[in-house]
């Protein structure tokens, strides 16, 4: 079995819903499956000094121009939220939750809750609208919901954070192909390449 | 005649470096031509709040696997230097003193700085080592040195700073097709795109 490719990110980052809808269709070249793992990037920024993309000075305007721009480069419907950045512990935590009991249909709901946000304008944070998202997928919402609040899905989730900082991931998407660490959509050319010929 | 491409660059920028091998080329294939832009990159970090990518805590790593891994990518020679990073005032008064007097030869002149300081490891931030690589470029090197105390040349160098800021230019490399801005050499492929159907 080839190993799966981690796919780490946030649900608040346009440049990981971007990675989200491209890189099945890439691993899938190469034979390989992706692994989601929803991540808190507000926790890495206070270690990194790094604030949203679109609150910095100067890059605030370029970074709005270039997330349309980057989507229709890739071919992928986009609107940026009226609410931006969120906070997204409620869909993570329901991704975890749906990952112990079918890890096979969590591609499915990482795509229905970043569509919601980032084509639809539904604030994913809200636990209640994330919820729905997850009960429009096919999944239990009265579950989903009570996952949002549970203490062991919670646990996970700070675990996970914890594991994916230790791993190196400060960004989203950040990916890994055998272990070489892989950040941005637009390093994507290079994660193809790498998994054509093992290494570059 | 079509309208050159501006390129934005600091000569302590490894992804100034690698974009400067790979935008002359880009822009001959859509008939176009490259104007080169020095910038001091300090100032415009003390803006938007941001620092060298290799002395952030957990990105600086990433950073300098990834710069050794782009040039690898791009076929660019790369060494970090010994160095880095450094201030680079000098080379870029040298720049803009050369591009006075004869714009044509400073693609040239860009190259051999920037070869000089990520491929040889010399520390071109020093004015004396700076005149010299000039000087082996074919530049007479007691006047491209005079050229870095020279206040008339010190002032076009703030002016030009201050007028790339004024444009929205926040990193390295900086290029715009059209009025079109693109930031890092991982959105050429945007460029390409961008210069061969008029947008997108």
């Amino acid at each position: 079995m080839p190993t799966p490719i981690p796919f780490h990110f946030d649900f608040s980052s346009p440049y990981g819903y971007l990675g989200s809808e491209k890189i099945e269709a890439l691993a899938t070249r190469h034979g390989r499956t992706v692994e989601w793992h929803p991540m808190l990037l507000g926790i890495v920024f206070k270690t990194t000094g790094s604030q949203p993309l679109t609150s910095v000075p100067i890059k605030g305007d370029y970074a709005k121009r270039d997330m349309e721009r980057s989507a229709r480069f890739h071919g992928v419907a986009f609107r940026l939220p009226s609410k931006f950045p969120i906070a997204t512990q409620a869909p993570a935590r329901i991704v975890l939750w749906q990952r112990e009991h079918d890890a096979a249909g969590v591609g499915r709901l990482v795509h229905a809750l970043y569509r919601a946000y980032f084509v639809h304008d539904r604030d994913i944070g809200d636990p209640e609208i994330a919820a729905d998202v997850a009960g429009e997928a096919g999944l239990d919402r009265a579950a989903a919901r009570a996952a949002v609040d549970d203490p062991v899905v919670k646990d996970a989730l700070r675990r996970e954070v914890e594991a994916a900082i230790a791993k190196g991931v400060f960004g989203s998407p950040f990916v890994f192909v055998d272990g070489e660490p892989f950040w941005g959509i637009d390093h994507f050319d290079q994660v193809d390449r790498w998994l054509a010929q093992g290494g570059f």
